[in-house]
């Protein structure tokens, strides 16, 4: 296998010239799908496409290809990742894996000319959900289908507008949107910082990810007795303050237990009625559990479920949950991760296996198509802020590493 | 002993006659400083003084005195409690303390004439601080000398009058409140109901206090490092939430090993920011702790401070803490406390000692005079609610005893 030659200067250009637009907070970038900034990130994205010899298309909702076709045709082999990003977030969640994308197909046709198979890069449009919260996997969504007829005009901004007048004002039709369903995808790689620090803690720049975790929300309400802070001896109390600070104890217990990639957090609480004098009637909280193996997971779950249950009946608190979100792991396709890790030893990046934590567009791309990830080490674990950075030498490992995949399986 | 006669009907008449005076909520009662309802209450209140025989004034703020004057002159024996009520409170938090005063001062001339000591009822004014956050115990303050001469401008109501404006209204003149204060009151005597369970709980009507708790809150900052919920694993976080609830656990539990009369309440938490999926970056909380022992009292805090140390410590947290209100517990008279337990005894009554979690006006008249109060069992330990309810035969009892007391002080 050759050396694939990804030049870092020009990497550090394109990341630079991208995380201008949309500049904020420093090293920030605010860059919401279909803002004037979004529109130009895209265009410039376009334009290094057309200058690598790619076919450029923008499909209904905004999605851009670089397509590399090849001499037999058949079902496209495709990377990238979304150029939307939080409020502000950084430079590189989402933007790094459609420029690598870009750079890896590049370098390919530079280094080996026309593939067999057909390669395409792509830009995808609002992931995060920052400026439509209820349109996460917009771009995504889009290409397999899974956005329907109504959700244009259902799918409100944070300031009010429907996503549809959003669209028209950039010159998308709305009504177009089924057009960019796609059903000739094969595979499926996105490249993306970590988001974590395990890659720094394990000094190991680049990872093949496995799997993405599976996911579940509880939203978890306690009831106690309203008493006098005072008034009321410890031992005749039913305090729901009391029981939730043990099911937060023995949640992440559990999960710190269990053992990495289990993570049980407990991030949101509400109490009633919050005074530091009253013994509080009730306490409502949430618990986000995940784990990327379909049996540990449930078993994580179960865990949880039990103890809620366990604690409240032993405190006489009532108890009660609903499951906002419930997501099962999506697995990498495994010939894929062990393509991927051939494909670094052969260009001698150090890689390891992870799972991911959090959600990505490969999430709904799996509908249609093998899939895998590629993670880039985080600075401090750092992402959906100003202060996140991968360094270059990191960035170019892990392009070179997608580089040298695509090239086993398109050439 | 002779055994004092209370008139069970009379007193439960006057209940129900107070209690309609800003009826709210069923059973409730709404009645704040200053307000027609308050002025009502008081004016009924003065017209029993008077047709019990007692001489009746206001003071500059509105307390309303009862006198029933003795042969010997001297100091005064003075009972009473507030008829200022939560928004709703219920029909005996305060009022009945007044009316037993009122009654059992009524019941001692009937029986027994003229008093050697002098013996007066009180009919007391803002204890709540429920029209004016700010003025807790301000009947009691003026009486005792501690409100200054800028307070009445300064004292807001929740609807945004001075206490001035309030004062005037009901014709009385802010600039007089320093002619309210007393220095000739020997002894004070409240009779409270409970606000607690602890009399329901060990099957007994009357409760002798012995202390009033000191308190301590602390306002408590936890920081750690936000991240994201799934991509960080838990053995590097440093997760406020972990460690406010391994805290929150850890100072409930010591109060309760420590054992009755200890308390400790975690009643208001607030975390940012607060998202489902968002490990914390701050949780702040409130410990209220609480224990009329002196020696016990520093033991507690010295516990609860120890253990919020340890856990930042342990967990790389930043920890800090401001204490918003230090008390020092209010120790009753030892010789009123055995007074009035061996008055019960004369009476057939059973009492308990016992310590009050709660503040009450009888703090603030601990600085100029001797202090012990009676509490009257009340049901499911229930207060600062329509649903408070205390019997006719337990509040019967309760005024036989405090009458009993009073006749031993004062004949």
């Amino acid at each position: 296998m050759p050396q694939i030659d990804i030049d870092p200067e020009l990497v550090a250009e394109m990341i630079l010239t991208l995380g201008a637009i949309g500049a904020h907070s420093g090293t920030g970038v605010w860059r919401t799908v279909y803002s004037p900034e979004w529109v130009r990130a895209n265009a410039r994205y376009a334009e290094w496409c057309t200058s690598a010899g790619l076919t450029v298309r923008q499909d209904a909702v905004g999605n851009v290809w670089g397509r590399l076709a090849g001499s037999r045709g058949g079902h496209s082999i495709v990377s990238g990742s979304h150029m939307d990003t939080q409020t502000p977030g950084g430079r590189y969640d989402g933007t790094l894996g459609a420029l690598a994308a870009l750079v890896a197909l590049r370098a390919l046709k530079a280094q080996f000319g026309q593939p067999l198979r057909t390669l395409e890069a792509v830009s995808l449009c609002e992931e995060e959900g920052s400026r439509f919260p209820g349109a996460n996997f917009w771009g995504s969504r889009a290409i397999t289908g899974t956005i329907s007829a109504t959700d244009p005009q259902t799918t409100v901004a944070f300031s009010g507008e429907t996503i549809a007048e959003a669209m028209r004002v950039v010159g998308l039709d709305p009504a177009a949107i089924a057009s960019a369903k796609r059903d000739d995808i094969d595979t499926f790689v996105e490249l993306h910082i970590e988001q974590g620090p395990i890659l720094e803690h394990a000094g190991v720049p680049v990872a093949v990810v496995d799997a993405i975790t599976g996911l579940r929300h509880y939203h978890v309400t306690l009831t106690g007795e309203q008493n006098h802070a005072g008034a009321f001896p410890m031992d005749l109390r039913h305090d729901p303050m009391a029981g939730f600070a043990e099911i937060a104890t023995g949640v992440i217990n559990t999960a710190h237990r269990l053992g990495r990639p289990a993570v049980t957090t407990v991030g949101r609480v509400e109490v009633h009625p919050n005074g530091p004098a009253v013994v509080p009637q009730q306490v409502k909280f949430t618990v986000d559990a995940r784990h990327p193996d379909p049996v540990l997971r449930m078993k994580l779950f179960a865990l949880h479920e039990n103890l809620m249950r366990e604690v409240a009946a032993r405190r006489g608190l009532s108890i009660d949950w609903q499951i906002h979100i419930d997501k099962e792991p999506c697995l990498s396709d495994p010939a894929l991760v062990e393509r991927f890790e051939t494909a670094a030893a052969g260009q001698g990046v150090q890689v390891m296996r992870m799972a991911s934590g959090a959600g990505h567009d490969t999430q709904q791309m799996a509908k249609i198509a093998k899939t895998c990830m590629i993670f880039v080490r985080s600075k401090d674990g750092r992402s959906h802020t100003p202060e996140e950075f991968s360094s270059i030498p990191d960035i170019v490992d892990g392009i070179r590493v997608l580089a040298a995949g695509l090239h086993a399986l398109a050439y």
